[in-house]
């Protein structure tokens, strides 16, 4: 009998959170599960590592076909520990989520499951992210179930092209279908809240409201609006292509 | 008299660095400047923001033409903190470093003072990081000075095409010119290091080493390690357009 496909998860909101047990859930037929996922919520980690500080690690199960560890860290950390120090050998996937909160648009940039996404890419691991665009912590994941399911198992029977990850993302409510698109164009206009003043730091909140400046609708952003899941594929290199001719004009 | 240019800069060295010192200095001639930079070291923080904690910010010198302030948070935290906080407009410019340490290759992902950069070109602002290959917080900056001088002058003249900024990075010692090139592909091979458990956690710190795979010239690793500084052009959109059909025909 062949070796089953070894399957590595992880998330940014935490072991304990609903989205990453359902993933666990969904996922074991397809293989054996290994998880390190953060200890504590780690959202808008992005792809950072911790340096300088030390790293807690906890075996929480271990049986047959199942492993779980907290991590004291980002969700780089963890993926990046695990390669190292859990896993007998590199796995052939690693899922990440589902998510609590959308991670569309500029969104991609700062969150944490992305980063962990990112880094299982660059280490030649087919990697997937999932996300539900609801920030509510109790929101329903049921109409995620099967979405999440089947692209899994196409993932797991085609692979994805070298250097290439996914970024897939889910509406509120009934999902109508998937649609592969593209990181949709929009930023965020801060607006932060201020507090009284300790001595002579003034004490602010991050807060803001995202503007999506893309009408494409194929623009993730615009798929999910329109109640369908999308499927982003990514890449870690950040390159420029079409502007290094002008590059070269300006500076060399 | 035309208005000077709203140049401002960051960096995640924080801001008692030598290295933004010295850009300080460099940029000053070249307009009216704002710092706002972290109050401690945040190296490897990526895109990371701060949510559900305080930002505590703190003014330390105004005068005509010059301001510097440090905030306890992250360098993205300090863009989206000056850009509706701090700043009467829009900066013209954003400038970040001059880093301590490499930001070639896969180490733009994790670097906070790319992420500082990136978040940048996401809000409109032709933007630019800088980095010494040198970990050595002593090493010299002196090489670095008139290339900065030179890179910055350019892009207050010419701008930088829409939605792209640069990724700049220096060799250690003289340096033998520029040369435009991509992110080099590559990749970090983890070895944690780790000391006695805590209670049923084992405890680990983040060690590795970094393998080039990219042989082209020029791959930023590469131009760096022939004595070049290397000006890679990049982008805030992540999709892998050119996977767009293989994932379409896997999925839809």
């Amino acid at each position: 009998m062949p070796q089953k496909p070894l399957i590595f998860i992880t998330n940014d909101d935490g072991f304990q959170a609903r989205g990453i047990r359902l993933l666990e859930k969904i996922l074991q037929p397809l293989g054996d599960i290994v998880v390190v996922a953060p200890l504590v919520e780690q959202s808008g980690k992005s792809h950072a590592i911790t340096g300088g500080k030390p790293l807690r690690l906890e075996c929480l199960t271990k049986r047959d076909g199942f492993e779980e560890y907290a991590l004291e860290g980002t969700p780089v950390d963890c993926v990046k520990m695990a390669f190292d120090k859990v896993l007998d050998r590199k796995p052939d996937f690693l899922f990440a989520g589902i998510n609590h909160g959308a991670n569309t648009s500029i969104n991609t940039i700062y969150s944490g499951t992305m980063g962990a996404v990112t880094e299982g890419c660059s280490e030649g691991v087919p990697s997937v992210g999932f996300s539900l665009c609801d920030n509510d912590k109790e929101a329903s994941l049921n109409e995620c179930e099967a979405v999440v399911e089947m692209i899994a198992k196409r993932v797991v029977e085609n692979g994805l092209p070298d250097g290439v990850c996914l970024n897939v993302n889910f509406p509120v409510g009934t999902i109508k279908g998937v649609k592969v698109g593209h990181q949709a164009k929009g930023y965020w206009r801060e607006d932060f809240t201020s507090s009284e003043k300790d001595g002579e730091r003034s004490i602010f909140w991050l807060g803001g409201e995202y503007y999506c400046t893309d009408e494409s609708p194929l623009a993730d952003w615009r798929i999910v609006e329109n109640g369908y899941a999308s499927i982003v594929p990514m890449q870690v290199d950040f390159t420029a292509y079409k502007a290094m001719q002008r590059i070269r004009e300006i500076f060399e």
